[in-house]
């Protein structure tokens, strides 16, 4: 074991704040992830929480102000459900062959995976609280703490008020199981499922229901989507589109990029999802650029909320292929071909076609 | 004033039963589609309905089956609401120019509008009957009818009973004011903002509460999505994914294809849309074959349920052009470049980059 519990195959981003996720062949052994191979996404240092001394407080527009203990908290009906969380920079490493983005984790295809959590739903602890009108934004405040700017700050960010009156968004205290590590946001932490991973907020300290967005720079600058011509120095930090809802993405896991493989019949296996609640609908396999597509087996199918995992046999010539995938979801839509036709300065929501190039033969 | 009192400027795809819509140039006049404007997609003829003879039927699984006068039903409480009906096979043509679709509508890009209905909601009738555990799917039976493969039947579909519950969700007796014309469903329709048209079913008369979706051939065949290797001759009909939601889609309305036009700034104007609620979150347009977007403008700022309509001033050398335009929704989507990417044997869902080829100069 290695720092914060976690499987040595993590592929470490960055050491401090500590940021990593499972490779593709790790990702792939488990439908639901390992709490020590779930990937880490921090922006501070992993704050130590004393959960006798915890309490979450709820208020802003709502008709009772709370401060709840654990044992508080636990006291709420307890409900559990599986969720995939990813992070929104996830596969910006494909962008950033496409062009520079500085000062940005290099992510893969790891800052995905896939949990069974419990804990309790956030609208039982808003109903408790009793929303007052004009209530329109969930805003989430954690313990950790970052930088930004020369300013010092707790990570936050938020959802609508609708979103949080949702049955699958939970105030979590466990995951797969066990006690929520550390690492993962104990004693408690917001899992929002079907939105981009920065929604959920670890280590929860403060719910305030208000009118607008949360004002925190995670909420109000970064996790903005901005068209290909703006970059960090014409950037209008307004104009972008605040992040919510993940759109529709695939990768193959297996086989890797570079892979030398007998020619003939090989398995592609990997992983698709959807964001806000839709289902992944297909998955296709391309081996010759996109022009013809084979509808890949769904092996293990997810719900609304979390990844399916999918095979397809491909039959591959001696010589060089391009392994392409890409996903439909149940709203029909599906991906862009080339990560330039979404790049973006911060290199957030890359969903084109995910490309495995390999030497058969 | 023609057939069903439609405006001469109606691109009429199908004489009977009668289909057509507005052109470009119509569509754009207005972002609340006048009634004689709006499009009309019928699956058979329009029925005659006496609304004193007029009932609606809800069964099923609920504790108490309703049968409701139209006076019974306008007892509800009154909701309106704008919305943006499109036709699951609006830009079909686009589709066909890649391969042949036999038997279908060859859809311009005509086959959507946008009205402010008003009617009761739906969810407060299902509470009324009471939906009893197990029911799933609430089923729509409209009172056209039409024939397939020897068999005649009425027209029918389903959604989810979630959806079903939702406010948006309305049974409509007017349409921009007026009582809702013959050719649109009168005495009374569904309305599903969010979903392909079909869902929202004219002429009800039945709503039934069940645990599947429903067995009709508009839900169990028709408004399916297929791979591209699917075809007639090797169709298996329960491996299509039953449409529901629509996808982000954008259209350039001016320019119109083939215009000879004075090289320098030209404006393009169009509409955007986006499915299930989400909203239309940025419009790009290129000249350049998809090498640099621009981002438009949005002059017209729909909801969730609506359209946006945007212009974008570009600058065009003299020669030949092709703008194309392309929209992201607000869970980060956007659309794929070309119709072949999209392609399936009913022609349904095309929401590939809209281009335009003009003359400069």
């Amino acid at each position: 074991m290695t720092l914060f519990g976690k499987d040595p195959r993590l592929l470490v981003r960055q050491a401090e704040p500590f940021n990593g996720g499972p490779g593709p062949d790790a990702l792939l052994s488990s439908f639901v992830t390992p709490n020590e191979l779930f990937f880490v996404r921090n922006h501070g240092a992993v704050p130590e929480v004393d959960p006798a001394a915890w309490r979450l407080t709820v208020d802003g527009l709502v008709e009772n102000p709370l401060s709840l203990s654990l044992a508080d908290l636990q006291r709420f009906p307890r409900r559990s459900a599986a969720a995939t969380l990813q992070c929104a920079g996830n596969r910006r490493m494909e962008m950033m062959a496409v062009a520079p983005i500085p000062n940005e984790l290099p992510w893969g295809t790891e800052a995905i995976s896939n949990a069974e959590w419990s804990g309790v739903c956030l609208r039982d602890v808003l109903a408790a609280a009793g929303p007052r009108a004009g209530a329109l934004h969930a805003a989430f405040t954690g313990l950790d703490e970052t930088e930004r700017h020369g300013h010092r700050f707790h990570f936050g960010g938020s959802i609508p008020l609708e979103k949080a009156m949702r049955p699958e968004v939970l105030l979590a205290d466990t995951m797969n199981g066990a006690p929520l590590p550390a690492v993962h946001g104990a004693p408690a932490r917001v899992v929002v499922p079907g939105y981009i991973g920065a929604r959920s907020v670890k280590w929860i300290s403060r719910i305030t229901l208000q009118e607008e967005p949360s004002d925190n720079y995670f909420q109000a600058k970064a996790y903005r989507l901005f068209p290909a011509s703006t970059g960090a120095d014409n950037v209008d930090w307004e104009a972008g589109m605040m992040l919510g809802e993940s759109p529709v993405n695939a990768v193959t896991c297996s086989p890797l990029e570079g892979d030398r493989l007998p020619a003939g019949p090989v398995t592609a296996r990997g992983w698709a999802v959807a964001g806000g609640g839709r289902r992944v609908a297909r998955v296709d396999v391309s081996a010759d650029g996109g022009k013809s597509w084979k509808t890949a087996e769904l092996e293990a199918v997810g719900d609304g909320w979390t990844w399916s995992f999918w095979r397809a046999v491909i039959d591959l010539a001696p010589g060089e292929h391009e392994i392409l995938c890409r996903a439909f979801d149940s709203a029909a839509q599906t991906q862009p071909d080339h990560p330039a036709q979404v790049w973006n300065f911060k290199g957030y929501a890359n969903n084109a076609w995910h490309r495995v190039r390999v030497v058969c033969g």
